[in-house]
């Protein structure tokens, strides 16, 4: 119950820290028998990794994975994956002005207060290099949901006040990796990293809205009432560090309207024309596109003098040092995608459980 | 992994359908020696009940609560408590019609293709009257918080466009219960009663938003990565019926706000000056007000013609009869509620867990 | 964690003490389309109901169950079966004495060491009436398994001391329910029933051991490592009241064989000469009959003056009212047969999950 | 539902095939500030490595832990401790003619069923080198027992027909490593010694018993139930490589006893004359001394020539090479006290959480 691990029937467990020896995981209930490609996995962990551009942190790390069971020849055994990813790059005296100073909107606080203890070295296991492991899990998650030709597709959607007012359909997805921000629209990808690059100047932050699609989900998958695939999918991208907000389908908009005009109405042909409801009947996908945003606040760690307080309660001013993301979206898009697979696939497994 | 469970410590399990015999669930983990209030659980009852009001569905359920288990001369003794709500006015007759169409916008289509099967009266599982079982459960929940002091409230902050933008810290939310539509601003709240019985009378549906707010939460509440509180809290809002959105703190609009401005500064006595952060860093409580919103889409049934597929695809046109919700808010407060209990002490009693 | 759940995807929760109002459960995980055999639940409780003959309990309990959800038209839908099942026969009056003095063996003590709190009406949740709701749901199991020509036959192989060499294949199991002791050596029966109204006459009571037997479980059902399917049943017939041992297969005559007389040569068509693994290897059944021993202790409650102590530490003696069993062995082989039920049937489910 | 995971509160999820790069785990749950003492894991894994005696496989196993999380500074943080354990001695060649063939009593038939894939290298994940993971977890959970002044002592108590009758009361404990054998019985010991000897020298193995005795656990842990302590207890040590039986308290002998003998009589200070019920009452401790034995059949991998089938069903001779355990008691002795610990640890956790 100590809040790591997720998934019921393809079960990920995380662990590590950012400044630890390493970090990694377990994949416990992957099917037997497939072939991995570990260059799509790797291409997950470099889209997520910091250096890969001008407008996200310039920290280097390489984020190799080493698989240490689970598979033989290649092929999946159907037994726990265990694998780990090692920490170069981590230059903890970065952190020793800051270990006894709680950081603004960090959990350095709340931590310290539930533990007792506290590793101050980047957040210890706050950091969000903790997603790196998802990332593997869910590049793995989405090669079995590729089996079955479903696609998760993430971009960013709005950065700040930026931010377009097209719907996904009529974006062309495929030019999502054509700019460092991964957004599909050049145009306004272009306005998004000249804003970036004002605010890093700046010492600043800024936070932005990720949207994300799914294709070709089956109808039926997701469970009643408390595990609705929406409630899952919420849960996943909220545990996501920096998110605030999930809505799906309509979202914020759909409160505003009339039920005479948000009712999706059916053709005949099992597809609706409206899509409002997201993809997503009661809890259970109904076999159109499911669609949500993800809302993520600026990143906490500004590169400006803050006030503050240290664990005894004296006031205190905080400079950071380091390297650190000015906007995380872009880096967030992979792991938006990564745990958009888990959940799906985890509910693709548990799908084929209540027929007789 | 049916989905009909909820937490982990305080597990609450339901069953029951709309026009079946009976509702009800089982509260597995509930402390012994907890003096029940019976008076504050049927409350919460009424306050979910239908026919409060004139802006609600005007069917009669009386939604009386059975324990048929775990309690013993008024105390909890610490082994499950079984209850049951027996249904009363269900006239399932107002469904015959509707046997083998898909109402658009319900879990009719879904429902039937996952399970093969379909219990036409009223949605079945699948009916908002499931909420029931979690309202006598969040009642129980709510009175062994009670004792760590901490209070939730819900209340109406919208209704389709009509909405306040005072912060709640500017409410009077001992007002809530003052006015049917259970929003603490007065004059608001006429205006949104009478902005319902107009969308009532032509037949029609509108959403809006719930805002929640939860007093004196020790620090330290919640578990880190998978399990943060409020992804807890947003995977308990999206798996209440007609819900699309989940927002803390700062929510969507702190998506267009820089760091610099967004970072919540600590005054030396363990506050901060803002609460941007909602009550929640890194996923643990951290001792603030904890405040979310919960966004509802209209609801399904109108009161008018609509077109719709049978299950042998046929077009057809489809006129729902019985007494509906014309807005499902009013009624969703004490579910917010419940459901936040439920999240809040599931994690109390975690949190006991982890230290030595 | 409160325990009072079995099972993860066909997952039952149970409450009820067995002078409560009612005992139940929820059926969470049955798959749909179903047809219920309700006269072969009766006849599963009517095996297990007290007053059935002469060796048992003389209290009269008709055990009715009422199914109130899960099932429409006379076929599961896929959503949690609810049911209940009244206590009728209850008088707590024979426990007033009771009250406030430990019975030696009972769990009495220490219940009301870890709950502050003691239901003293016939041991409250402790009581073996709590099985009631398990036969319920194995009953339901029993009926999905023989959809897969899986049958489980459970039957008393010794009382005290008298017990049969035979192998179970040398036994004619369809005389299992021919004598009330339910054991298929007619002879031996007879001297079993004689011993056990011995041993009531004198208020006394005694144990023996139950053998199951499962046919036609297919091959690989059961997780490696820890949820080993032999480490499952034995977990379930642990769980039972007044079960003290778990063997299977060659079990304790198995630790002193040797490797070469031990091991379970192949034929050549999958199956093995020798079934010394009890149908299991590894965790995973191999295709060969399941059989296993459970041990039970004699029945806590005799029917003569004990010395013990009361809730203050005083020095007490005891004289227990009421009917009571002598030999809870021939109730308990629909139990032991209910409990195989619930784990060979969710390890079915969880065994469709792992094959891309 | 993999089945790679054990525990509640204090999960441990463990990785790892013999022949893998390497085993190991992640403990979830620990909680923080505990002090850990590294001298005592290492000792706990050179009881269970290979090598260590005459009486055991001779293959050489280093067995050195590398922690890579959840540590900081020599304490725990309260998160996730993952760990590994490197193969070394790991020559795979000693395999190669066993590729097609299935060993007897083995699990290489119904893993190649289970998932259709085959690790053939000593077992894969079926070998008890996954014992190793288990060892590490164990060795953390006895170090947050010891703070509750808990003690787990496991001991041989029978080999093949070799066994004393004496009451675990009247051995020495402290006696248990003197030999390499572990029993505490010294003249017995040296007989049980020459008998393996003499069983390894004509390529045969054998079984026994493993006792175990846990002293001074409070009163009330375990849950009621479905998850009695004694049936967690028994799922645990079930769970171990060639377990057939568990029997606790009383056991077999219980079965023949009468209920009057039976009783264990309260004195006037809270503990029993006798302790037939092993220390646990209805699902939970009683205060008393827990015991319980674990019986093993011997080890299917014997040194001769035996008769077997290939995956394409033709008869075929096997012929094991490789150094091989005749005995696994003495090695299984950490094994039991690891999964004890566990158990007991995780219902410790558990126990905290249901007062008010």
């Amino acid at each position: 119950m100590a809040g790591n691990n997720f998934g019921k029937l393809f079960r990920v467990t995380t662990f590590g820290e950012s400044h630890g020896y390493a970090l990694g995981g377990i994949i416990d209930g992957c099917p037997s028998g497939l072939k991995l490609n570990f260059e799509e996995i790797n291409n997950e962990l470099n889209r997520r990794k910091p250096g890969q551009s001008s407008i996200v942190t310039q920290r280097k790390e390489s984020d190799e994975v080493i698989f240490l069971s689970g598979i033989f020849n290649g092929l999946t055994t159907g037994t726990p994956i265990g694998f780990i990813i090692k920490n170069k790059d981590h230059n903890s005296k970065d952190y020793f002005n800051l270990k006894e100073i709680y950081r603004p909107s960090h959990s350095d606080f709340t931590y310290y207060k539930k533990y007792g203890i506290r590793d101050y070295r980047g957040g210890g296991r706050s950091s969000a290099r903790e997603t790196v492991s998802r990332v593997v899990a869910g590049a793995i998650a989405k090669q079995l949901l590729k089996i079955y030709n479903i696609f998760i597709k993430a971009y960013v959607s709005s950065i700040g006040n930026l931010n377009f007012s097209e719907n996904y359909n009529k974006l062309d997805l495929s030019k999502i990796e054509n700019t460092p921000i991964r957004c599909p629209d050049i145009k306004l990808s272009e306005k998004m990293i000249y804003y970036i690059n004002n605010i890093r100047k700046k010492g600043d932050t800024i936070g932005g809205i990720i949207t994300c699609n799914i294709k070709n989900v089956p109808i039926g998958i997701g469970e009643p009432v408390f595990d609705k695939l929406h409630a899952e999918l919420g849960k996943a991208m909220l545990s996501i560090n920096a998110v605030k907000v999930f809505e799906y389908g309509s979202g914020f908009v759909g409160t505003k309207i009339k039920g005479s005009n948000h009712n999706d109405i059916f053709t005949n042909n099992e597809t609706t024309k409206t899509n409002f409801s997201g993809g997503i009947q009661g809890g259970l996908s109904n076999g159109m596109d499911i669609y949500f945003n993800v809302g993520f606040k600026p990143v906490a760690t500004i590169m400006n003098k803050q006030k503050s307080i240290d664990i005894n309660f004296f006031k205190n001013q905080i400079l950071v040092k380091g390297r650190h993301d000015p906007c995380v979206l872009p880096r967030a898009v992979p792991i938006v995608e990564a745990m958009s697979a888990l959940v799906l696939y985890d509910n693709m497994l548990n799908n084929r459980v209540y027929k007789i």
